[in-house]
């Protein structure tokens, strides 16, 4: 029998668990995990919850929006593999890991493929046997650069975009084409050292600990929806070479958590905040 | 208006959820917090859930218990102060530490009394106005210091016997009459290093990293239900007495952080385990 | 026999160790520790060494002096508690785990005053014995009031001044009185969060770990050189006060971790920067 | 100019470090890093110095074993790659992580060769061009399996042996053939969960962490000397599945992080410890 995956984010109200599990029950899904965040403060709700059973998407999806908010955010998705699409640009530690996992299969994704504005990384790709795309920033505008990258994500229609260290800022219009569906790995603890070489940044200020950040992208460079951090430790003795070396292991365990979130369908967006159920 | 925290252990069911909340619903109460799990290879569901409303609790929980399993544990709560009463031995970082957080107010906790099986710490614990008995184990069998100390605890009748380091085994007998009720902090990573001395034992293992664990006691010795674990990073250069003194920081914040959870009635006790909503 | 602890901060150039380990050698004295810290790159070395021996200082550093370069740092003291006085306004978690481990004799140092702007932690500090100067700021300038306290510091001589959670900057005049002497618990993993009420700037933000920082104060608010720092996991879930409540916890470790850095004669200052031997 | 790695292990002495630096100063030698330990307690000196300069290896290590005592460990090795060989079983992620920074360069490593047992791995390490043994143990005795990997092994002569994942016991006589050279990566916080399927035993005991451990292979299982060790929260929610899934993350950030500090020379092999400068 399928798995369902159902995400609500609604007005708060007296008696809405009781009548969202009402609809579940009467239609015979079998829950397997359930989980609500309650803000007071703001009158929010949200829910995720996961069921199984036999059911007809649109004629369940109606039954909520009946009794919710018209406001609300629902989505019902059957559980399965989710697409995505890579962006790049030289660094091989993250790509090279989300390749890896993508051939052990260990998250529950298909790459379609790897866009890149170098070269260097088409080698690494098809050891993979994955899709390289080599869009080269010469003699191109910023959004005739993006338009091009556009085009080649649009074969894949992916539900998420992951930047694995693609070193070009992107044109708000890029951003709204893809709102809420481009993951990005920060190389530094949020919202220290914003935006570039943060790593020479922490070295100059003498921090005993480094980190990385996974996020939605959004208009404001770097200050995204956080959905993970990790951290680790430095001393003096690390140049900023080497706290660097020491990140890369950080960004590529953080983005790998933040995208297992992703595709398992536990990430919210409210406001300029994730709530992860 | 009154707050409330509903704990239900008990067999999974469909509609369980809306069974519940049906109930929650009808008696016109207002969910803050609602926190469930379901363990399909067993069939059990656990829900935590904290509401105000007007109510009363007797007829509530009949409510409840009509719609469970009879073998449900369901326990329905006043969210209020718990008393403790704490036992110790020498060391004044773990009951120092309680002590200064109850001064502070930030455990919702009120600590009745202090007993020890030593007189040293007594300076300690009067200095912030807690009644202390020194229990001297002279002369006494096992049984009888225990029989003294149950009548010291039995007087303030307390929700949760904290152990902040306490030295001795206690017997089968003491550990059933507080059953699910007592607290300890293991100086060790369990299940590594059960026993005596364990940073004696890690350092002659020559770990990286010692810990700690807050566990409930049962009367297999370091068996308890795990609540929560910390560890911090050691190298060569520690010495056993050295790794103590690391340890007592990573003590001193997990045993208050199990503490915490079980003010908030968080914890279920689950065969060897717990679940923690 | 006495024991000594001797920091050498200097240019770097061949040999250098070979110079020093031959004073050390033809004095007869007993090395228990040894560390270095070359920075190539601006032709720098530290050195940390923990001696014992019969010597009379003076004698030693001369010898010292007369081998290294003229702008070289050299300090040689014996191993004894150090004398500290603590700053703060009102909280007691910072301070009272200052107090617990003084009164366990957790760390080797000597509390010798608190010194604070309101009244409310004089019950607190009593308790474990301690002077307590209350040094109101009512209808005195900024400067008045750094001079009242200095008056107070200046009787004790202190090694150390500890501001534990002491809310008010600080003038250089003042800064420039206790240069190198002051360590200072900040709120936030720095440079995140810089200035007021760091806890509400995270939860704004929607961080998903905070931290605190232990650092030197210079004039440059919240600018000093870092010693140490330390972060715990938070989620949606986490109110700002949540995240305060959690925060004290880091505070206070890492203050003491920092201060027990500071005590041992580990900790160099190295431009904006610290190394720790 | 060419650098160098000193490593001494040897009795304590007064004047040792004056004795051993005045070698290195008087040949001329440029020390860029240098790191002690003393174990007081057992009369013991560890030392490691990187320098650059012109020497004869076999000249400058003659100058050291004069002024040392007989039973010393003295070894003096340019600074270049290292060669390892790797066996490895089924799983991926080790073995993937390995080859992905090799193919990345961020180790200073070559790996000559992988070895299983299985098959399964072999399309994997074929893209990144390396050789692929396959032993398998069909019809083998144990000593005659090992016999034949170690005719694949003795090929490359490596430095150090990799098991990545190598689920087979060793004998005593493999393990004194390589003695010293053979780093292992265990899945579990040792000493917790020796022996088969940890994470099985880490799930029936209800822990809140679980952790991987880097160590020397010696002749008792599970017994060798501790590199690294790391650690993730679980709680429970987490099938040992998903224990299993959280901790290759660690497993292979772990054993990373020892083989670098081999790599760098930077391991010393005390007893049943390591030190590590």
């Amino acid at each position: 029998m399928a798995q369902y995956t159902l995400l609500i984010d609604t007005q708060d109200k007296k008696g809405i668990i009781y009548e969202i599990s009402k609809i579940i029950y009467e239609n015979d899904l079998n829950i397997y995990e359930n989980s609500e965040f309650v803000d007071k403060e703001n009158d929010k709700f949200f829910m995720r919850t996961v069921f199984d059973g036999e059911l007809v998407i649109t004629n369940i999806l109606a039954k909520f929006k009946k009794i919710l908010h018209k406001n609300s955010f629902v989505k019902l998705r059957e559980n399965k593999k989710k697409d995505i699409v890579i962006l790049a640009t030289k660094e091989e530690h993250v790509l090279g890991d989300l390749l890896l996992r993508h051939y052990a299969m260990e998250l529950n994704v298909n790459i379609k493929a790897v866009i890149s504005n170098h070269k260097s990384l088409e080698e690494l790709v098809k050891k993979f046997d994955i899709p390289f795309y080599y869009i080269s920033t010469k003699n191109l505008r910023r959004e005739e650069h993006e338009r091009k990258i556009a085009q080649k994500i649009d074969i894949y229609n992916p539900d998420i975009i992951v930047l694995a260290k693609y070193m070009r800022i992107l044109t708000p219009d890029f951003v709204g084409a893809y709102a809420r569906r481009i993951l990005n790995i920060h190389h530094s603890f949020l919202p220290a050292f914003i935006g570039a070489n943060p790593y020479k940044q922490a070295f100059d200020r003498g921090v005993k600990s480094i980190g990385a950040t996974a996020h939605f992208v959004t208009n404001d460079l770097d200050e995204g929806q956080i959905i993970a951090q990790g951290i680790a430790g430095v001393n003096h003795k690390y140049s900023w070479q080497d706290m660097q070396k020491t990140g890369r292991d950080i960004e590529k365990a953080i983005l790998a958590k933040a995208l297992d979130l992703l595709l398992k369908d536990k990430v919210f967006i409210y406001g300029n905040k994730t709530v992860i159920l």
